[in-house]
């Protein structure tokens, strides 16, 4: 048997926003190695082995799963969303640079539905000019270098998706994005909170930058900020295809 | 029966990577509108009326959509890629806010797996930072516009994905789009080319921007601009999870 390491992307919580070709990869692993609310959702049976691990043990995990891949099993890496978007398709290489024995073993990344298209799907279409995706945790990057991001991606009018905005070990920080955010912008432009989207725990909020409060997220939140173009038809939030010129 | 407007998300063109929820939205539909490559894609049925129409008449599309919805029809327009990334979901709120008479129509847009995150994940993890996502065609924004995200985005470090880079219509314009990435960056950050990702025709290739050439892509590539820390392990690209400082 030849082994293999795949790492599948299960979208943001419904069953239905899995693809055909992520199912089909489940069905023939031999393991599932992931955190341990994502391996949660893979039905246990005979043949197949789960292998739940805490957050912040990535590198552990892709190394786990290259191991198994050597000694010829089919091992899949579950991630929620897509798997390329702040998830573990980067770990996965990271160990596999630190492990060139394991250079010719068969590797496959499978998206999935991340959450920032899940969410703009909801709102209607916030994302339909150019965008940015930025992660606003600081654990493996510096907080100067968000804030540098925020303020140039700010400068070129991008709207933007923020993954995990708020967690309990740092409940200040996302107060200083939306600082930041109105320094560069003003309290006009449009801000969505969408949690847990596509679960039954979902919401949905939308309000201005100066009605934005830092509570209104949390780590199972996904922040999206309009450009300056971004308004309300309805019930709906969307992003015009058109633009006229530079911010 | 009560109509419906529905934008669904065929993904970039391997059926495996259709979500559910749209084979289930389209199996319900009563019309499909859409680019004729899109409405190619789908099956005939009985009760099943295909609409495809030319490219750039995205708004009359979705004015007939909501048109059909008010008279009862499951009207089902399909994007190819994600419908809220450079497709149809913003026409059709521009076509919703000039129709007040339609606002209580009921609509849904359904994700689907866009382009970059498809080509991202053939190529390993070149996205696997804070990245923007940058429609290069000028059909609808001024070039000035494009010059300063670029930008922008280069100045904040960035990973890029840029949708519709070439054009028969405007061949010269992504020689000026590599100019500028290359006063930026210089010559040696990593530029990948995605060419019609998940298709029988599927090409990939990636070099440095000092070797990038205008014709290596064109309407149906994908480009993928890694970050400073971008780089190769094995047959793979990748974007290391962590970041040291501001650029």
């Amino acid at each position: 048997m030849t082994g293999s390491v795949t790492v599948a992307g299960l979208g943001p919580g419904d069953p239905h926003l899995v693809t055909p070709e992520v199912t089909a990869a489940l069905a023939q692993a031999t393991d599932i190695l992931g955190y341990v609310p994502y391996v949660a959702r893979i039905a246990p049976r005979e043949g197949l082995t789960l292998h739940p691990s805490d957050n912040r043990e990535e590198l552990a995990r892709a190394n786990h799963a290259l191991d198994l891949a050597a000694r010829g099993r089919r091992a899949v890496i579950v991630s929620s969303g897509d798997p390329g978007v702040f998830a573990m398709a980067s770990a996965l290489f990271e160990a596999l640079e630190a492990a060139p024995h394991h250079h010719d073993l068969q590797i496959a990344i499978l998206p999935g539905i991340t959450a920032m298209l899940a969410a703009a799907a909801k709102l209607g279409a916030p994302l339909g000019h150019d965008f940015c995706a930025i992660n606003l945790s600081d654990n493996l990057k510096p907080f100067a270098l968000i804030e540098h991001r925020l303020r140039m991606a700010a400068r070129g009018d991008f709207a933007m998706g923020f993954y995990n905005p708020r967690s309990a070990s740092r409940p200040h920080q996302f107060a200083r994005v939306l600082e930041i955010l109105r320094e560069e912008y003003g309290d006009d432009r449009l801000i969505s909170f969408a949690r847990a989207v596509s679960t039954p725990q979902e919401t949905i909020t939308t309000v201005t930058l100066g009605e934005a409060r830092p509570e209104m997220a949390d780590m199972r939140t996904l922040v999206i900020l309009g450009n300056s173009a971004t308004r309300r038809v309805g019930r709906w939030v969307y992003t015009p295809r058109s633009a006229q010129g530079a911010a």
